[in-house]
């Protein structure tokens, strides 16, 4: 990493700070991720865009520097497309990885053509068939991005924020040991939400904000939990005890009544509340997400008892319709049609460059090898813990073991994920489907399972090397 | 463990053994165990026969002194029933545990409730519903039978039989971690033999003893998996691999067509063979343990699948019956109505023990604590690999890794086991029932299974403290 | 832990905490604390005072009550007496353990008996010889303590101050396993003020409070090392070596010239140069306690070599002279003759109190067993690190790997520990002598260590079970 | 490794066995594997022998098939030199590893440049100043053997002997982690038949082969130790017990009495009774290098403390003139002028091929990585204990936990040895003096040791790169 270059002296200020954007063309993250440095005055620099998709780096290489000049942002940096991987990751301080591998299309069937055989998933790219397809073909792409990092900016922190999380993450690792790489995840963030919610719900405390929720985080990324919960001192537990007694029937939607039905990506909580009263510990992820780690049966049978556990199935056209819309609206932008809107995304992305780059401490919770953070779990997954940001450094904060009932529902994610891993880089079709039939969704005879993960694969084989 | 007593010139000899056999009225396993010693001259002694059936124990007491004393017997031991635990133990060399944990009455209820909810279990003892109800029932027997070899033989060597194994040998360490226990099953004999038969079959050898077959074990008790297997020299791999290939669909049975159709305790080893197939090494036990092991849908799915595989579901009725007519014959053996049949068992009780004297050196499976035998196998957890017998010593053999999708069959039930030991010390049923839904064979949804766990232990409170 | 209390609206606070103070009659510590917590606002409570020194006790009720009355304190706590360790333990919050194991004339022992052969020793409180007899008297009193902890306020956060730090929070863990318990020391402190001095002197930036200085810690107390240290994201490194290659040869005396040669406990910071300059790491503790640790022939050869290396050997002589002005002091502020003079330790304990009360997060460096912090030391041994400190939580932050040079320094020690532990709760005088002689600093014949052995034992009889 | 390829009806033979013999050219070793080759009639094959000393490998192919040709051998050989290692290696079913790094006079700087500064060795190749050089200049030629054998040999079995045995032995390895490498050493031998002639000694049983003494093996390679030893069921613990007590003050010579006085490779087994009477266990080597890996003071302080302790300093110049008289030896037996002696040489060199091979069942110690059989050494680090030989396979046998003052004598020599085989990898000359330093016999201030670890590089420098 670059030393502090400028620190005056009443603020510290980082300049020339220098970033790889890695999947740059994004009209979603990429354009979060420049909202919250327009609004941070402690550093500056270069942004480098890099994507596959090449006009869309350059389209937002322009939404960008427009920004830049904008009055009301004070993080002033520089945007420029890049055409090459080597060119863009050479020299720099930051590398983000924020890519989508492959398109849509791939995604619907990674989400929809198990429903053929009743296996329903509600989210499709971490666990369960579509994650695993959607690891066989951003395996590869991980391991050219390490390769990359390796050769051409080995001194980088590499942020990924790309799922499957863990499988993208371990990849980094497996390929260059030595990278300086964690993964970020808000699903945590909801939950600490959620907790303010319920510490106004039931105490009637307001305006908490959720980095004021301290917690401590364990588990694998998409399933993590939290065994300690406080605010200012309150332990939280009894309160969110009461409040999921309140609403463990009709769950907690935040005045947003019936909300779930209109909107894919939200929920009212029940799988999370059903959770915690099995297993006494709160479940920190959203309930789309949570769902897809238990066994099938649990929460997923059918989209009727999804319904009855008031969450949603995000259907990929969905997906499409919203990415229709963003591109029209980047169209827009570009053209000077609109007005770039700036909002705080609530991201951790900036606040922990800015603690590696030293200008603050920050502990927050991130995706990295366990070293011992989770005893229970075996060294060297990637796991989701807290960890103690400062400059130049990243050290996991020891979480303790997992209780028993709960490593028992990670663990064979866990082996799941290894093993995926092997079978995507050693292209072995018969580990892969091993994989595929292990995943607790996948109660459904061997034949289906065979006949289910062929059609996957076909219908994805674009974008990776396991057909023919 | 008493020293060695007396070594003639031409044989060693060792006299005045001192063996505790906890469950002495056992009409099957005891009887098997009398025959073994009468016939092995290096050593002689007594055996205290134990058991909460008095008068079994007593009738064995006259059936295996009536052996001693014929002509055709060249292990002269004296057996006495006692009537305390603690008198039975003291001062003794050995303890050979094998009881009946409940009756077949307790046992129906294992294996027979689940099936109203299409759950199906061949065996019923180990894994599953079946052996989740056994084990809450046998774990408090070896507390106390742990307890009372620390209070009164903690010098003993102790030779379990009984199952659920590995929780029966966990529970001996748990309360009395200086314990010197192993636990001896024979399922990979069955294995050794099969490969002698593939051996006859593919190349024409004959005559081989199921001890020539070396092999490498390596797994849990009844989901052993083999790696390495030969006969003088001659890898047996290939010649395995051949034989599956040849009897895949028909199956093997021997020359004894349609057995496995009349023998509620045979099989045509086609899970077996599957089990090959799918991942190359030799699954190390009979197909009604492996079966039980897996995911329900592959092998246990209903009856119907259970005869395309071809083996069978042993219906405890069948057991009953065995059982009364074992009555009836002890009757007429304690009445001399009926001269004791001595036949060699193939067991390796007597042989483990004449090692642990040190009249040699012995090399053959057992169950014991892991200590790195098995690296990828959480340390302290039972597992089954071979190990090395000397003159008071046994030692684990390192096995080397578990391929990582046998690690994934395997690991589930390792943390399920430790669960239900946990749950069962503490007599915590909610974490009973975690385990109980955590067990492959039971996908169905929890509320058929809630009502299938209550049901079951309602069947068999009079053995267990679960039900107020 | 009790839960939080009393919250006001503008200032959180925390009413009626207890304390149990063991060592509670302490002339030194003891005010320290006293100190810092009649001037902090934000809680308040009750410190019980036990002491084996009754009267001593009970002079610190009179002089700390006297502090709580006076107007230019703000923390207002109530202090009492105790005769009972089970009444003072009953029901309080923290522990505080601070105790002198025996006299001065038994340190007097411990320290100059084996001057005789030539072993130097400059502190002689936690490892040499003079370190393990210490552990010797200590480790029982620590089970004592530990047991009445288990009984009477398993809830409770233990804090040590007492030395040898190591041995006595793991004998804590050991007859406790459960304990909230960690250790206390003010070493790292010390060498993060040196960095301080470093960034004034090679950089002219003045007023840096010690705890702005970042460090990341490892090793075990007393011979810890840094390997990351930055202050306002400028890594001190490079700094630091320009300074040590300043004042390698002279020492750093900080303008008091000449002070280590006066002040039985300075020292002008060569021996850290030099681990620095062998090492690449910055050992972090006081030369004195440094040199210990070391293979005597290189600090500790003989007066003159310490002498060179500018250091002083502190006589106990020289502590009882203190000890008698401490004294007289007491009686002068019980009599109400001389008023208490407040000002600020630096010490950590009210801070780690306030964050495990759940009033700040705190990061610091404390003594924990080993979970992984470290990842090449042993699992369970005591070491120091940074642990975060949260509402009823402490964390350690995982510090990576020793290089091996330094583990290999460090990892005698840690054996040593252990052994001389596990000597002291078995009184197994034969293991406590090999503990003796694997000292680095006793490069003396085995003849020469039995006498110095049996002399020391002889000499500190009064306090330990070792002498018949 | 080659299939068994012949195996007749009444005695299994291999033939065609074909192995490489790295070192082929030795006059010591590779006569005694001839000799042993020859007694054995079950395998036959080629003996392909690679020596940087062609014409010594060219003599011993004639030396060894003139012994083919004879009517006294059984076992018939073909040898032949070769002048590639590429082509030594290709297709062998097993590599011998037996070579001197450097010549004499490097060993002669080894061994006695030290006594400058009054540091002794006995032997000087395993540890110690001397070992730790012989180490710089072994290591790199392992490297370039392990990085042929990945290439050209990578299923063959590798055996090594030679010293330094655990880094050679750790470094074939760490080149090529998948390697079948063990190292095999004999001086567990000599302690069994110091066992057997206490059982003379003590209880009159004569004629007790070496391997009927059974023993649990722990250690590294040299400072190895047995804490389980039988014979026939005979515990011999008791019975060493008083033999050394009656000969802990004469020593026993076996008859030879001032034997070690006369034979530098003779002790009187002192350091061996001394180190049973410390610490309770077998230490399992010759005396000569037991007392290298214990403090310099111990037993090595000077030539009249080794002398009191009876055993021998062996120096090189001795090692020399026997060298001379092999050299003459070879020459003789090339000519024709002299018959090749044929005996035994004890080694189990030729038994382990043939239990990998398949004809036999051996339990024997060799040195392995470390993967659990010793708990408290670190995995990975090159131990030893007993192992199961069987076809194509080599697994540890768990020998449990070194007592807690042996461990502590252990590991400092397995961290010195992985720092030096991290300094000989690296070329760190500043890592090597580390190393140098931290060994036990190094109690000399380390300007001493500098001047010394200088001199040793310089004297040795055309075996190394660590000079200019």
């Amino acid at each position: 990493m670059s030393d502090v270059k400028v620190l005056n002296e009443k603020m510290k200020r980082v300049e020339d700070v220098k970033i790889a954007y890695i999947g740059g063309g994004s009209r979603n993250w990429a354009w979060g991720f420049m909202s919250d440095l327009s609004k941070d005055e402690q550093i500056s620099g270069t942004v480098r865009l890099y994507d596959i998709d090449k006009d869309a780096a350059k389209g937002n290489e322009i939404i960008g520097n427009r920004l830049t000049k904008r009055e009301d942002t004070v993080g002033k940096w520089h945007y420029e497309a890049y055409e090459s991987l080597a060119e863009t990751l050479k020299g720099v301080d930051f590398v983000i990885v924020s890519i989508l591998p492959g398109t849509f299309d791939e995604m619907e069937s990674d989400v929809h053509t198990p429903e053929r055989f009743g296996v329903y998933q509600s989210v499709g790219d971490t666990v369960g068939p579509g994650g695993l397809m959607r690891a066989l073909r951003t395996v590869p792409m991980f391991v050219e991005i390490a390769e990359a990092i390796k050769e051409h900016a080995p001194d980088a922190w590499v942020i990924n924020f790309t799922n499957p999380m863990t499988l993208c993450t371990r990849t980094l690792y497996e390929i260059f040991p030595e990278v300086k790489a964690f993964g970020n995840c808000h699903e945590v963030f909801g939950t600490q939400k959620l907790l303010a919610s319920a510490l106004h719900d039931m105490r009637g405390i307001e305006n908490v904000k959720r980095e004021e929720i301290k917690v401590n985080v364990f588990g694998i990324n998409h399933f993590t939990w939290i065994d300690r919960a406080s605010y200012n001192g309150i332990d939280l537990f009894p309160i969110y005890k009461e409040f999921v007694d309140k609403y463990y029937e009709s769950g907690f939607e935040d005045g947003k009544t019936g909300n779930w039905m209109n909107d894919f990506f939200d929920s009212a909580q029940r799988v999370k509340f059903d959770l915690f009263k099995r297993y006494s510990l709160i479940a920190a992820a959203g309930d789309r997400h949570l769902a897809e780690f238990c066994p099938g049966l649990w929460y997923l049978k059918n989209p009727e008892t999804v319904s009855d556990w008031k969450f949603a199935l995000t259907p990929v056209s969905f997906r499409k319709t919203q990415q229709k819309d963003l591109f029209d609206k980047a169209q827009r932008l570009i053209a000077d049609d609109e007005e770039f809107e700036i909002k705080e995304t609530g991201e951790e992305g900036v606040r922990q460059m800015k603690a590696l780059l030293g200008l603050n401490d920050l502990v927050t919770n991130v995706n990295l090898p366990n070293t011992g953070q989770i005893k229970n779990l075996p060294l060297g997954a990637i796991v989701e813990t807290n960890a103690l940001f400062q400059k130049n450094s990243v050290s996991p904060i020891g979480a303790g073991e997992l209780p028993l009932p709960i490593l028992s529902l990670v663990t064979p994610h866990v082996l799941n994920q290894e093993m995926t891993l092997q079978a995507a880089l050693r292209v072995d079709k018969e580990l892969a489907f091993k994989a595929f039939t292990n995943d607790p969704l996948m109660n459904i005879p061997l034949e289906e399972a065979r006949i289910t993960f062929e059609d996957m694969l076909e219908n994805t084989k674009a974008y990776h090397c396991f057909c023919d």
